[in-house]
C-alpha cells in the first residue's frame, strides 16, 4: 500500500514531494485512495469540497468514528506528513478486521483536500470549506502563483467548483474524528515515547510585510541616495528571531518576493512573509507587535515605506478534553505504551474540525524532529506502534 | 522618432520597460532601428552576433567613426538607459546633415544586442562576443530563468546561433567609438552641467552567495534546532552595506532566490547575489573579501553552509586618454558647455570595446539620479544639448 503511494509527485532532485492541490500528482494520490477504499469493500464518496471518504457501515446512522489525514504536500515535503495518517487508517482497519472486531457505529477514513495550502497560500481548504470557516467567495478569490484561480484549478481536475461550501449535514454524522500524524518536532524523541496525544494547537498566523523603496542602479547610486528595502527587510528578519527567542515562541521569514529582482538593481519592493506561533495568544501578540514596531523603525531609517497585512490567523485550538481523556484511558489500559500529551505549533484539519465536532490527534515519533522536508522520518517499528494505537482507539470508540 | 519607440515593451503596471534580449519587444525595437536607418538612406546590416549597424559611407574605407548604444532594458527599466544613445545618434546625424557637413571618414550608428543581461544574466553579450571577451561555448551555455538557452532564444527570434563569435574584422574598421548615455547618478545635477565626459568605469563584479541550511517546519521546529539560512543571509546583507560604506564603494544584494520559499517552511537554501563596485581594484578587493569573511562567520553561527561563486568580473576600464582629450577640446572650443570628466559605476558596451578600439562616452544629466527604474529622466533641453554635443564630436572626428 505504502509502496504504491511513494513515487507519486516525488522530485528526483531533492527526494522531496510536490503534491499540490488539483495537480496531476494530487489526482494520482486521489486515485490511490479510491483504490484502497474499493479494495476493502468500503463505500467510496467525494464530498462537495473534494474531500474523499471511505465508509464502513451506513453514514446515515450517525455518531460515526472517523479517522484520516491528507495526501498533499508542501514544496519538497517529506513522505510522512499527511500520508502516514491516511495509510495508518487503512492499516488500522485491516488490523481490526483481523481481530474480528464488530462495530456498533459507522466508521470512515477521510482524505482532506489541500491541507498544506502550498498552491493557493491558505492551509486546510478542504476542511475549512466543510466547516464553514472559509466562504465560497473567499475560496473563489484564491489564486496560485501563476494566477490560476481555485475554481479554474478544480475544473481542470474534473471537479465542479460551483458546489463547494459548508457541509454541516456531513459533519453532523461524525461523533469523533481522530487524526494520526507524524510528530513535527522532537518531544517524543526526547521523552523516549513512540506515540503521543495532542493537547492543543498553538495560535498562529501569517503576516505579509511589504517594504517599498526605490528601484535604482546598483552600480551608480550613492549609498546615501538609496532607499533600499532589502536593508529594512534584513534587519526585520533578525529582529523576528530575537523577539521569538524572548517569548519562547517561533517566528520565521521563509518566503520572499523581490521586485525587480535583478543583480544590478536596488529593489523597489521586498515582500517578506512572517509565520509566527506561540503557546498562548498574549505571547503571540507580544512577538508580532514587537516585530512590526521594529520593522517600522527599520523602514523609516532607510526612507522605505512599510505595509503589514495579516493574511491568516488561527486562534489556539484546545482539543476536546473528554475525547482526549477517553483515548488516554484506552491507550493506557489496553497497551503498554506511555502516551505523553503534547502541544504542537502546526495547524491540522483536526484543528479546523475541532470547532464543530470532538476531535483528537495521535502523534508518531519523528527521530529527526524535521518536518516539511525529505529528512522527515519515522521508523517502521514506530509506524506499526502508531497503527496499533490507532486501531485500539477506533475499536474502543466504535465498539462501545 | 522617440514617439514610435516609447510604447514598445512598456509594462503598464509599473510604467517601466521590459525589453529583454530576443523577445517580441526586442524584435520591435530592432524593427524600429532598421526603419530609422532605411529612412535616412543608411546601409543597414546585422552582424553575426545580432548587433545592428547603419552605415554612411563605405565601411571598407576603415577608420570609421561609430556611435550608438543599446535598446534592451533591465526589468521595469526606464526609457533613457540605452535608447537615449541610439535616438541621439540618429538625431545627431540629422543635425550634421542640416549643417551640410562633408565627412572624410565613414560613419556608423550601432545598436548592441543584450547589453543589460536581464534575460541571460550576463551583461553586454553582443559587444563581448564581437570583442572575443565571451567565447561561443560560454554563450551557448547561457540560459534564462525558464531554462531557454541563448541559441534557442536566438533561433526563436529568427537568428542563426551557429555563426556567433569574435568579429575582429568588423571592429578593425572602427577608428573611434563614442557612446552617449543618460547619467546614472547625480554628479552632473550636483555640478550644474548638462553633459559630461567619462573618465573610467569602476571595476565591478557579481558574486553568488549560496547559504544552505535545513528545510523544516516553521511552526514546530524549536529555534535551537534550526539551521535557518535566511538569518545568515540577512546578517550578510547588513554587513555588505557597512563594508561598502567604509570603502566609499557600493555593495548591493538586489536579487534573491529561496527554496522552498513557503510561508511555513524554514528555507533549505537562500541564494543571494552581491553586486559590488569601487573606484579601484584594491578597494573592491577589500570590500568583497570583508563581506565574504563575515558571511562565513554568519553561516557558521547558524550551522549553515556557504558557497561563494564569482559569476562575473570586469576590471577597471580607463577610456582612451587621447580620444577623451580630443572630445574635451572639440566640446570646449566649439560650444559653451563646461564638460566635466566623471567616473561611473555602470558597465557599458563602450567599456567592453575599449580593450580593442579607442572609445569614449558622453553623459547627459539625469536630475533624479535614478537609473534602472521608470524614475530615470532627462529634460528635453538636456537631451538636445546631448545631441548637439554628439553632433559636434562626430563632426570633429569624421571631418578632420
Amino acid at each position: 500500500m505504502w509502496r504504491d503511494l511513494k513515487p507519486i509527485g516525488r522530485n528526483p532532485g531533492s527526494g522531496g514531494y510536490r503534491r499540490f492541490a488539483w495537480t496531476g500528482a494530487d489526482a494520482e494520490c486521489r486515485a490511490w485512495f479510491e483504490e484502497q477504499a474499493r479494495a476493502r469493500g468500503l463505500a467510496y464518496e467525494v464530498d462537495r469540497n473534494g474531500n474523499q471518504w471511505a465508509w464502513l457501515g451506513d453514514p446515515a446512522d450517525g455518531d460515526a468514528v472517523v479517522t484520516g489525514s491528507h495526501l498533499d504536500s508542501v514544496p519538497d515535503g517529506g513522505a510522512f506528513d499527511g500520508p502516514l495518517g491516511v495509510v495508518s487508517s487503512f492499516a488500522a482497519l485491516d488490523e481490526l478486521r483481523s481481530r474480528n472486531v464488530q462495530f456498533s457505529k459507522p466508521l470512515a477514513i477521510v482524505n482532506f483536500g489541500d491541507e498544506e495550502g502550498a498552491r493557493f497560500g491558505l492551509a486546510c481548504v478542504g476542511s475549512r470549506l466543510a466547516a464553514g470557516q472559509l466562504t465560497v467567495e473567499q475560496a473563489h478569490r484564491l489564486r496560485d502563483a501563476d494566477g490560476v484561480s481555485l475554481p479554474e484549478a478544480m475544473e481542470a481536475a474534473g471537479f465542479d467548483p460551483d458546489v463547494i461550501g459548508a457541509d454541516p449535514e456531513r459533519l453532523a454524522r461524525i461523533g469523533a474524528f481522530v487524526e494520526l500524524h507524524v510528530e513535527q518536532g522532537r518531544a517524543l524523541d526526547l521523552s523516549g515515547d513512540r506515540v503521543g496525544l495532542a493537547s492543543a494547537i498553538w495560535p498562529h498566523g501569517r503576516w505579509r510585510f511589504d517594504f517599498r523603496g526605490e528601484a535604482n542602479h546598483a552600480g551608480t547610486t550613492r549609498l546615501v541616495d538609496r532607499r533600499d528595502p532589502m536593508l529594512s527587510y534584513a534587519e526585520t528578519v533578525l529582529t523576528a528571531r530575537r523577539e521569538a527567542q524572548l517569548a519562547s515562541a517561533v517566528a520565521t521569514f521563509g518566503k520572499i518576493s523581490v521586485e525587480p529582482n535583478g543583480v544590478n538593481a536596488i529593489p523597489s519592493l521586498v515582500r517578506g512573509w512572517l509565520d509566527s506561533r506561540a503557546a498562548d495568544q498574549a505571547s503571540l501578540d507580544t512577538v508580532v507587535s514587537g516585530i512590526e514596531q521594529a520593522a517600522r523603525e527599520h523602514a523609516d531609517a532607510h526612507g522605505v515605506e512599510l505595509d503589514v497585512v495579516r493574511e491568516s490567523f488561527t486562534p489556539v485550538v484546545e482539543f476536546d478534553h473528554a475525547l482526549r481523556d477517553e483515548l488516554a484511558r484506552i491507550l493506557g489500559t489496553d497497551t503498554d505504551l506511555k502516551v505523553p500529551v503534547l502541544g504542537t505549533g502546526a495547524g491540522h484539519d483536526a484543528g479546523i474540525l475541532s470547532g464543530t465536532i470532538p476531535t483528537a490527534m495521535l502523534f508518531v515519533r519523528n527521530p529527526t524532529g524535521v518536518s516539511h522536508s525529505p529528512a522527515e522520518y519515522a521508523t517502521e517499528d514506530d509506524c506499526v506502534a502508531g497503527v496499533l494505537a490507532l486501531a485500539d482507539v477506533l475499536e474502543g470508540l466504535a465498539r462501545r
